[in-house]
């Protein structure tokens, strides 16, 4: 993290004058990965007129998507900024390229975005913003892929997190708890075993999120889960809520209607603010 | 309803200056059970600066309460008034008696809150403030005794709510379906049995809203459902979570940590806002 | 019921010498639908040698099947005259129509196969064989759109049977509940909707068996259900169980591997045997 | 296993004139723990007029019990009895002491009933009687802690045994999921920290048979499970249930009527022989 970073600024989005929370798409250099990738970054209105440190929350998009997507694809297009702007938190979206899934692949050695998550990108951030250093004030949420690397992240690295949450998690890459189609079902294989190796119950099991509601519990890391009632990852993510009430982890479980879609997304996003803002709360991270 | 009671005793709960949201407490005549009952209601901040009609939200309290349960009772005071002004909602907390489940009892004729609430309270609050008139801005929920009420009132009366909830519900008032220590089971079984009868399943099941889902499904009202994994009443709340998904109902269910106590109604009654203040945008009736 | 049809066409099935069971395929007539439709009987061997009267289990074959179904498609072909021999029970299997339900269709006149079944071809049998004429020595059970006749009608003739069961049961007709690919529902729907009419809500609920949880409970029989974990029926299968232990009533749920195959039933029937071979011991209608 | 072993026969335990099957009552030393149990065995009444090598079903007590319990608490007290017969199977009962678990203690260098039974009960067995002598024809079972003990041993030793299973089965010690009363919990918790120590995650967990779902799936052994739907072990047994199904591990679960009693097993156990009388079938182990 030696080399210089610029910021590319500033990406207005939205056309109203009274609008003030601000944008920003900066490079964050994986000296991991010998490559840079871009990110977006909200900061919220009471940013710029405050000194204090903000909260920081790390969403992360999903398969087959980028950095931007939260921005460019809510039905709300103000969705995202006006989240920050209610609960001053400055919101982090990086890049976890289409299907990197936020590990550091045991077999594709270019794509370490567990590292870079973690190692990379947070520091970075907390280098160049006006941040909570530490994970009182940190948290991390994310749509499908995004869910899972946000529980993946956070159960592995819980000293980073004041809190996680999933939408739609992703949350186990054993393809047969997914309700997919069969030609869905042969296209997403192809991109996971990028990732994953062949799905073999020996590549797969290690990475199931499913399976660490022990190490779940253990952590004991506030956790807010949302999946639609209609979306083809509703299993594993009622499974990992029986889990964890199965062992008495404490966590929110909300099962809404819809499916693996932006409108779902765009309901979720605001009660996951509502839980994580209690969770600032609580640490006296918050920014009132 | 031919007199007219009208308290304006407007008891500040709170001794901030700088609040100033409105708490009066009435009193409501019952024709039907020929008795008066106070009510407590919450007007937002911006009632009084605006000439808006505004939104009315029933807040039902459980058994063994009273009307002004909500106020007096959350960890928080503040809880009530906050949201009224974060929402721009006026607050009714109606009296339900301490175990009248707000029904017209078949075996008690003086105890008729079914009649009272839909058909007495509600058209009193409408003539006396400056309220959404029809059910485009009414909306009805409340704790255990009062989320059974929420949910019974508006599958029956679904030309009168625009959504419902419940928080805890006492969905069912088969009690074999509680999770209760024999002595709780016993105390409960006497009240119970003042308002519907002997518990014989001939007596409860036309009450029991779990066994409803198909008329909640024709109604087609939005509803939220919040319950914690250690409430008693946890198994009929995943009931009839699971007959609208089997269903196909929509609806959004939480389950959230905690039981029975006023720390998960606090946690809960927010999030039952938020979904709420979504209704009223689609219907036109929210106050900006 | 006037005129008499009897065949004693006995089909012997096995080229086995030592096999003594017999097999007859006799004539029904319907006055109901003015029509006369094939059954099969097996007698087990010890009916020859005795004068006991024998109790008789019902077996209802499936949607595209026919009353023979039982003898000729199970990979075992001896697997129902091995049970009627082990258990000294008569096994009728009487004509359903590709897909009657079991019903009296709402919609069709000339199906007209719950008053067949129970009216016309249990009098028949009981006036033609040695029988226990009473419900004390009288099962039913069946597989798919059998099991769902079992069960609809032993829940509306309560008096009629001892107990009963099904195999993989269609018992809800709503198919939103059954897990199907988009041909395979469409494909069914038409067959559906020539017995329920349109597949509407109003329509299909008054005859789910998933919705006669309180009648069943009410009836008391003695209940045993087999699905399989890859059936495209076990969501309905599920939720009758769970309603049926959410209301407390009795009964034997088994969910195996396999999906809506013979070799689900074949595993799925002995087992159901076994279960009615303790209530028939039970009522002192079992022949030792 | 060099020492020498008698026979202390032979206690005919039914006054039955025409029963033949043969009841032994054994010991069988153990060399890690340095004393002697007490085994009873049944011996088909085919045993003594046949040649053939017999399949060995090993069914295991519960907690509070000892190895002849299955032959003194069924409510018919023949029940073991015939169903060897039946089965033509031979049925060891073997020492588990009040609370061993059937595990090597951690705490308890006395207590090795794992290695004991596994070890040393099995060559003793397969060394004094005509049995199948390898897994093809070997099978495990047994009720509440045995349940527990025949899972728990045979996922550690998939290469001894054709199949296993469990009635009421205990298969978590974190008393956790366990439904009791708190005086109950309280009196059974001492004993589970004689075997496994101090009742924490740390100690109970790497026991839990719920949490090896993924090497049972891996082991691929038949599997069949019975609870009861007011055992208070009910809970446990579903996780176990919705694992195995989540990992499209094959399996038979069913739940019946009734609570953690002999008459709930007595119901189980001959579903139980049905089941693994297929699996003798199908290895060719069975005798006809």
């Amino acid at each position: 993290m030696k080399k210089i970073y610029f910021f590319l600024t500033i990406l207005m989005l939205s056309g109203l004058n009274t609008y003030a929370s601000q944008v920003d798409t900066i490079q964050v250099h994986s000296a991991a990965m010998n490559k840079t990738y871009k990110a977006a970054i909200v900061l919220p209105e009471s940013y710029a007129k405050s000194k204090k440190e903000f909260p920081v929350l790390y969403l992360l998009h999903g398969g087959y998507g980028h950095f931007d997507d939260w921005l460019r694809k809510t039905p709300d297009p103000m969705l995202v900024k006006n989240l920050a702007d209610q609960y001053n938190v400055i919101i982090v979206m990086p890049e976890g390229e289409i299907f990197s899934y936020y590990i550091d692949s045991p077999v594709d050695p270019n794509s370490k975005f567990e590292t870079y998550t973690v190692k990379e990108v947070i520091p970075f951030i907390d280098s160049k913003y006006r941040t909570v250093k530490d994970k009182e004030g940190r948290l991390i949420t994310g749509l499908s892929m995004g869910g899972y690397g946000a529980l993946y992240l956070s159960t592995r690295h819980p000293d980073q997190f004041a809190a996680a949450g999933a939408m739609s998690g992703a949350l186990d890459p054993n393809m047969t708890t997914w309700n997919l189609s069969p030609e869905r079902f042969k296209g997403l294989t192809t991109f996971l075993e990028k990732t994953f190796g062949p799905m073999t119950p020996d590549n797969y099991l290690p990475y199931s999120v499913v399976n660490m509601a022990d190490q779940i519990r253990r952590n004991g890391l506030p956790l807010v889960l949302d999946v639609g009632v209609e979306d083809f990852l509703l299993e594993p993510n009622r499974e990992l809520h029986r889990r964890l009430v199965y062992n008495h982890t404490p966590h929110d479980y909300t099962e809404r209607p819809g499916g693996h879609t932006w409108e779902f997304w765009q309901a979720a996003l605001p009660s996951q603010l509502m839980f994580f803002s209690k969770v600032l709360k609580a640490n006296n991270t918050a920014v009132q």
